[in-house]
């Protein structure tokens, strides 16, 4: 069989004893202290890593928000506390999660386009800013927060005519579901304001996933000029400006890794160049994946090696109840194979195609497709990487029964 | 904004009063009655007359099994107990789900190609059937049968040389990971044979969600020529032949039902003139979708009702998060429209194209595209039709933090 070439593992996994290690412990003792297989395990040490290359690109006055909608996992959200400016969070369940971990819901904002009444109330309640995504939304809040005796801290959600070119996923450019068209937000501004409400600012966000240095530097010059454009016309100084995020990670063969060095470099341009509307405002971008991605390994066990007309079979008791993404069924038209690696014999020299599939009795449930490996036999670990960002809260976990996966920050 | 065509309703939903309803109770009752949106509905009496016209189409001869996975609700399998001849389970917790419903362990069996050892021990303990995957799970369902000191109850799965045409999923032919190699069965039922486990035949599954009866009948006879053959190979008497399932129904635009009745007619020509091999062979089908599938509504409420560039969205609380093949993000490569409907306006006229979609902050999120429904508003119940198989438990329920839907039989 001819092997088909997978995404390029993260730089910096190394092995110890011949095994993966993540925060500097091998595999088989992580593991051993999880207790279990199929395991997520994410890397304190990589997050701090990354955390810490991105403020040395970024400019300075550029706040740095978590997503946390790319991995919500309690120790996660309490890692990130201290390394970041805010959280935005896309649900009334999210809040509870970041809450419960101390973060000060003065940091904490909220978008999603299907916000319910008790959503609105429980993040006006706690002083976490709405992103408000319609004027109906902007009405329900007000009423609440009249009815709360609060005041509301409502920024609104831009529907830009512009996209993020070369993004995973759209979000800007046409007809959304998500923000106000651009024309319209000036008078909920203002609206919003009248009302009594705190006006936080605006929320543009373009696209997501996108490797293309080039693509986020326009993305940003427009969110910023349309920033500009809006708050003249609102008449109101404009508080904070979210300006969104879409620095993606390599999943697959071909990607390049995101030059944010570039990014930053033309971000710090524009800021120290900002035109008066926005010189007071307080600018930050917003990322997920692009955080937490490649400090994420799942762990799952070869089970069962088979051979069926001449193709090996590694069948592992992980799959797409666990990894939705990495089998190619979310999101994505065309299946291509994530980084996978056995990760017990992570040095060794891979001399065998095989099929790398999970323990699910469906067709779908595919790991890495004719991927070239060293040999691996029932007990062997294997790792399929980028896994730290919409692995474990994204895939159907109760799909057929197997049961969640185990967590574990190291 | 031109429509595109919706999957059909399943016949026999009607309104009471304006709204559809559900095993005679008008929706915006049974929301009350669950307590709130979002929410599967799964009727017993659509179970019930499901399975009556099978039992109708089908010989009496053929058993019926009902493949958990489709649907593990509990009141489901409960329902499901006393009108199905057998369970086929994929897992251990499936397995502890159909005992818990009090329902006997020599009334089902276990395939799947990731059977951990811990499962494997939990089914002979049982008494459950297994449908061996491979040489390598033979011989560890051996070893386990010894250490517990009981006899395992082994069938042999058998990966065919062909398929089940037009099936949505293809499982046999070529290269596969689930089951053994046609040539390679006689060996190993002997081997299974001669090592004291109790042999309980084979199982053949082809393939999933076929609408042509034609496929479905070739299929069939293929899988009883090839269970003759091999009986005739392996030199022992074949106590049961599973036969598979690949019933499917309509979910898109153009889908019609599956001729069961012609189905059935050129299965009762098989039955009366089977080969001797087969002539005191226990005979079963083993279906979930096709059970299940159609009984299954699911209702979410309109949070927002938006315009964005002349379209309008009405955004519900509902989402892939629960219905993630309605979202056309679960084994298909172009998203179509699944059957939905405005259930609190059933009757109504349609009068307007919408986009319909879920309140997940991701464009992923869509239960409709361009859909001709009646005019709806904020507060009005949306129903997404064909909920009954592969939602609830097949959603990444988990996916930004709403949490689960309610699940309510009636």
């Amino acid at each position: 069989m001819k092997s088909k070439p997978t995404g390029p593992i993260p730089a910096g996994f190394t092995a110890i004893d011949g095994e993966l290690a993540i925060g500097g412990k091998p595999v088989t003792q992580i593991v051993e202290d999880a207790g279990r297989t199929p395991l997520f395990v994410y890397s304190r040490d990589r997050l701090d890593q990354r955390v810490a290359q991105l403020r040395a690109a970024m400019p300075q006055r550029i706040g740095i928000n978590y997503a946390v909608k790319a991995n919500p996992h309690p120790d996660v959200i309490a890692h990130m506390a201290p390394l970041v400016d805010g959280f935005d969070i896309a649900s009334s369940g999210e809040l509870a999660r970041v809450l419960k971990q101390g973060v000060d819901a003065a940091r904490v904002s909220f978008a999603g386009p299907g916000k319910r009444d008790d959503e609105l109330e429980a993040a006006i309640a706690a002083g976490a800013t709405l992103n408000c995504e319609s004027e109906g939304e902007a009405q329900r809040s007000l009423a609440i927060a009249r009815r709360l005796e609060k005041r509301a801290r409502i920024a609104i959600r831009v529907n830009p005519s512009f996209e993020l070119k070369g993004s995973g996923m759209k979000m800007g450019g046409g007809a959304k579901p998500f923000g106000v068209d651009a024309e319209r937000v000036p008078e909920l501004a203002r609206h919003i304001i009248a009302n009594g409400a705190e006006y936080r600012g605006l929320h543009v966000f373009t696209g997501s996933q996108a490797l293309s240095a080039e693509a986020i530097i326009e993305a940003q010059a427009n969110v910023l000029a349309l920033a500009e454009e809006l708050t003249e016309q609102i008449g109101a100084p404009l508080p904070k400006l979210n300006m969104g995020g879409g620095f993606g990670i390599p999943y697959f063969p071909g990607d390049e890794p995101l030059d944010i060095a570039a990014v930053g470099a033309a971000l710090a341009d524009r800021v120290a160049n900002l035109p008066q509307a926005l010189s007071d405002t307080e600018l930050c971008i917003e990322l997920g994946r692009y955080l937490v991605g490649e400090a994420g390994v799942y762990l799952c066990r070869v089970i069962d090696r088979k051979v069926s007309h001449g193709t090996v079979f590694l069948v592992t008791d992980g799959g797409l109840h666990h990894q939705l993404a990495a089998s190619g069924n979310f999101g994505t038209v065309v299946r291509r194979n994530y980084p996978v690696a056995i990760a017990t014999r992570f040095d060794a020299d891979p001399d065998e195609v095989v099929n790398l599939v999970g323990c699910l009795c469906t067709p779908l449930d595919r790991l890495g497709d004719a991927v070239l490996l060293p040999s691996a036999e029932p007990g062997d670990l294997v790792a399929v990487f980028c896994a730290g960002a919409y692995g474990a809260s994204a895939s159907p976990a109760d799909f057929l029964g197997h049961g969640a996966a185990a967590e574990l920050v190291v």
